[in-house]
């Protein structure tokens, strides 16, 4: 077979934070497939080029066709936002093939990495993921609520960073909140919550709480949530987390 | 002050990985300071661009030189690799503005956003980061062993995947392997363990072992580790870690 398939990211929004090797895959695709608004924020297709574009959470239908079209010798780019490897399509990919035509696995398919939301959203206030850090979707659509408790949980009581990807939706409005619930009963009062809405785009807004008064309903599903460790602090305008367990600057 | 500092990551190591936005940083600074290699990485400089190369593991000294010449006026941009708030400089910057001079608060003082190693390294073998992940030094530099063994542990424990950043240097060659025989006592002994040399680089080079049988000598300086989760699996020549817990493809 002498088609491809490439999964890229867009990165978080700006044009500026969208790599060279993602914006020379997309300009020599034939076919791009991906959830309509992160196709709407490329640039004009060339004529000769088909965009597919689909609904959200539909990531395996989206992949099934990517990986059928480049089966039939098209050279597919599978658009996602952000770092495509980080809670977006090319797990999903995987899946398609682990899980469709046994020919897939012949394809050249490859991965583009990207600027994934949490490093946009750390760089709009500082430095947050200064230490030690984790990446958890609260989305409970692929797993148990229970799993995503039991990973904050252990998040918290190590003292990591922790970077909440899909802290709201419309289907889901109360699970900050109970995420939140749950962190207080193990993290201090004071520790740092950034809340931090369109990062890297012209848009992008912060506010910053106590965990213990932050309230969750400043989440929507454009923002990224990200709880400091114990060392987590405020310096001047920023807020960063020391390299040192002990925040001490020596 | 008309200073400004600008703190950035290269990316991985190709120039296409690097975002437009650094590179305009780049191109725009008046003073470049860096650990010498990375500033090796960088077109060449205007002429009335200047240079400063300091050695490794100096990160607070080059984050001083770099806000004193941004407060004597100078547009200073700090070059780090990957992205520049994961293990990297930022941090340091802002722990030379907490301890050094008053005035440093009122900087411009900006942090662009970049391809960190783990997502170069997942790229290359598929999308192993594909559900909740975390990332951990295992430099004890500046947190003590304990603390590094008990969030190796919490990790484990609750099945994030796992990405090692600093897993070996000359000075601290048994690390990993102690890390390895913590992750043995909790993961199971086909858990997926891949060793990405030079990640998103043309000499990029996978080693992929159960592990059981993971030999930590493999990793030097230049390494990212990953370890899966649970449900970290191949499929042809790709790992990846499906979204869903269970691992299931519907």
């Amino acid at each position: 077979m002498t088609g491809s398939l490439t999964v890229v990211g867009t990165g978080p929004g700006k044009p500026e934070l969208m790599t060279p090797a993602t914006q020379a895959a997309i300009a020599q695709a034939s076919d791009l497939v991906g959830y309509g608004p992160y196709l709407d924020r490329l640039p004009a297709a060339r004529a000769d080029q088909c965009r597919h574009a689909s609904d959200n959470r539909v990531e395996l239908d989206r992949a099934r066709q990517a990986l059928s079209l480049a089966a039939s010798g098209r050279n597919v780019v599978v658009v996602s936002g952000g770092d495509p490897g980080v809670f977006a399509m090319a797990a999903a990919v995987f899946e398609a093939v682990e899980g469709g035509d046994p020919a897939w696995c012949g394809l050249d398919i490859r991965v583009e990495p990207g600027v994934t939301a949490m490093l946009a959203a750390a760089a709009e206030v500082g430095a947050p993921l200064g230490g030690d850090f984790c990446a958890i979707s609260l989305s409970d659509n692929l797993k148990s609520w229970t799993t995503i408790e039991r990973r904050l949980k252990a998040a918290a009581e190590a003292d990591f960073v922790i970077a909440l990807y899909n802290p709201a939706s419309k289907a889901r409005p109360h699970q900050l909140a109970r995420a939140f619930d749950l962190l207080r009963s193990v993290k201090a009062a004071e520790t740092l919550v950034l809340f931090v809405r369109a990062a890297g785009t012209a848009e992008a807004r912060v506010v910053a709480a106590p965990l213990a008064t932050a309230d969750a309903s400043v989440a929507d599903m454009r923002t990224l949530v990200i709880i400091g460790a114990s060392t987590t602090r405020q310096v001047g305008r920023w807020i960063y987390t020391p390299r040192s367990e002990r925040g001490s600057v020596s």
